[in-house]
């Protein structure tokens, strides 16, 4: 025990410099050196097909890791809910799209937005949405921009593009209440991608969607109805584009600046691009049932992946005859897959890094990242949360 | 619209007062009379009984809930991480148990708490972690609180009170290191509640867990070792007390102020006692998939009890001929039983209430707790997180 050690404190900024061994534990630890890599790659991915990027801030929702995926410009990101569009507009962003069908109840703020930003971008997906528009206009002579939400087999929110009303909204959208309202493209998300079991599987949903975005726009266009932007995506089918997508505007995947085990089993990243770990320790040994017990439950990794087979929540790297076979709030149990766990090896107290099957779920429990590099931590991230 | 509201910020405390229909969804809410009535019902159970209630603060993580759990001593509690000792004793608690196994990197902080409060107290569960208090010694004569964690068949943390080596640890706490050491009592946790079918089921466990801490309490006081203190947990075990349980002097239940559809199947509760809901709002009709989208995902939810079999994650209160069958991060999809949803009945901007499947699951995914009585916000109760 440090007596010199400030324990008054619970600031994570104490452990700024510090090996990742002395870390507080659990601890979401991010690899520098492997975000940089993961928001670089998905650039020059996107720029050699010259397709923007506008990175989904849903996983992380730092500014940190923002401004990394939009390679400092902190311009065009898409989020998941309205805390992030605050969070994000107070922190410098712009081009900020609200990636959720907007409702009638989250106006007031998407009009704080709209106002404060020089572009704030809304989704809709029915006649209904588009009326709340026309009757709340923004004032200023300023416009809502609108992406109309296409389902292209994902089966969530969306207008099917096959669908005669989507031909319709779009008109409407576009040409409906020109003052108040412009339509600005057009924007799938290819969830669907996460049931695939191979990457040409990824990639015929992907190329699926963006044949079904391409000949909506297709259409818009014969009718003479302007639509600049279509944009689709998903980490699974933005990490291995098919040639089709350059001929869309932009992406938006998210996932990607982290990776995690679920991306590693569908081919979107090799193992070792997955940049996020929940680093635990051994807190005790149970021979008499052959088991390790960690100071890592549900509470630090989330239960996303228990019901997907083995391994389950979360990979223990480094060690693959190692399993993960219980969490419960602050506790995990360990076991050897053989059944013959070498406790000698893991001695209480020491530190094992495990890789979550779902890093949106993961990132979503914990405060703060520790970003490491060369074994120290250096740099800290602050997600926001809520709605 | 109401141009006159205030947009710019995203203080809770705007919704004091304000209908349930008004407020932001997702949010948290909690049935005010439901928690109160919940925390009297225990503590009249273990006045019944001559067992002190020393809540668990784990499900809920805030001064409010634990202020009423304590019946405003805030005298008396159990957390299970650090985070949550700093929070309660900043708050002004005291006789806080941390209710993990300690180890050497917990040792600045607790010491730190144990300065600080009368009475910290902490578990031990091996002779390594009875050696680390010997060679850490607190200051100014205090004495480190101990009690021995005992494994009654839950299988987690724990030494097996029938071990040889448990009656030697009680000894060495109790006797090896007076002057540093102090054995304050035993301690189980009955979380094998939680595999049980019915209430007989529960109180089996319950009664084979206070025997078997019973027993070793008394072998210990035939050895001549004091040992003042024995206390087993879990809401299911407490909810419907076995008469053994009252030789206990205290018993640690956390889940019940809020309970949930887990205690509900389990029979800890009627189903009117749950005290927390989801409210969601129907933001999107998909009538050719037969479904409604709320906006109400895992990230407002958790996924716990998605590999429970029906209704899984959550159950829509007042409609159980709708189910939940999809969340992703930020949607919840919704499907009648029989096929047949009636969309009238669920028109978009509808507020529907989820009920959980595990409240400490879903109340560590929100920042803000909003209570209410009448129909209106009346307080806002303010978790803490992290470790």
């Amino acid at each position: 025990m440090d007596a010199g050690m400030d324990t008054r404190t619970d600031s994570p900024r104490r452990w700024l410099g510090a090996p990742l061994e002395q870390l507080p534990t659990p601890a979401l630890i991010l690899d520098q050196a492997k975000v940089r890599g993961n928001a670089e790659r998905m650039r020059e991915r996107c720029r050699a097909l010259g397709l923007r990027l506008r990175p989904h801030v849903k996983t992380h929702k730092t500014l940190e890791g923002a401004a990394l995926a939009t390679g400092g410009t902190r311009r065009g990101i898409a989020v998941s809910t309205l805390a992030e569009g605050r969070f994000f507009a107070a922190g410098g962003f712009d081009d900020i799209l609200f990636a959720f069908p907007a409702q009638e109840w989250h106006l007031p703020e998407c009009a704080a937005l709209a106002r404060r930003l020089q572009a704030f971008q809304l989704l809709v997906d029915s006649p209904r949405g588009l009326e709340l528009l026309r009757q709340n206009p923004l004032p200023g002579g300023k416009r809502w921009l609108v992406w109309l939400k296409l389902d292209c087999g994902n089966a969530r929110a969306g207008i099917r593009p096959t669908d005669p009303e989507a031909l319709e909204l779009a008109r409407a959208i576009a040409r409906g209440c020109p003052e108040v309202v412009t339509l600005a493209g057009v924007y799938a998300h290819c969830g669907n991608t996460y049931g695939c079991g191979d990457i040409p599987a990824v990639q015929d949903v992907a190329r699926d969607t963006t044949k079904a975005v391409l000949a909506f726009v297709t259409r818009l266009r014969q009718e003479g109805i302007p639509c600049p932007e279509a944009t689709i995506g998903s980490t699974p089918s933005c990490s291995h584009p098919v040639p089709e997508m350059s001929q869309l505007t932009e992406v938006h995947p998210g996932n990607y600046l982290f990776y995690d085990l679920q991306q590693t089993q569908l081919g979107s990243c090799r193992p070792e691009e997955v940049a996020i770990r929940v680093l635990t320790r051994v807190v005790g040994h149970y021979p008499h049932r052959r088991q390790l017990l960690l100071d890592c439950g549900w509470a630090a990794l989330s239960l996303h992946g228990r019901d997907r087979g083995p391994p389950g929540c979360a990979a223990i790297e480094g060690h693959p005859q190692l399993r993960l076979v219980g969490l419960t709030q602050e506790h995990g149990q360990v076991e050897a897959v053989d059944g013959e766990l070498d406790f000698q090896r893991f001695p209480v107290g020491s530190t094992l890094a495990l890789i979550p099957y779902h890093a949106c779920a993961t990132a979503a429990m914990h405060p703060v990242y520790f970003v490491h590099a060369g074994g120290k931590v250096v740099e800290l991230w602050h997600p926001t949360r809520g709605w």
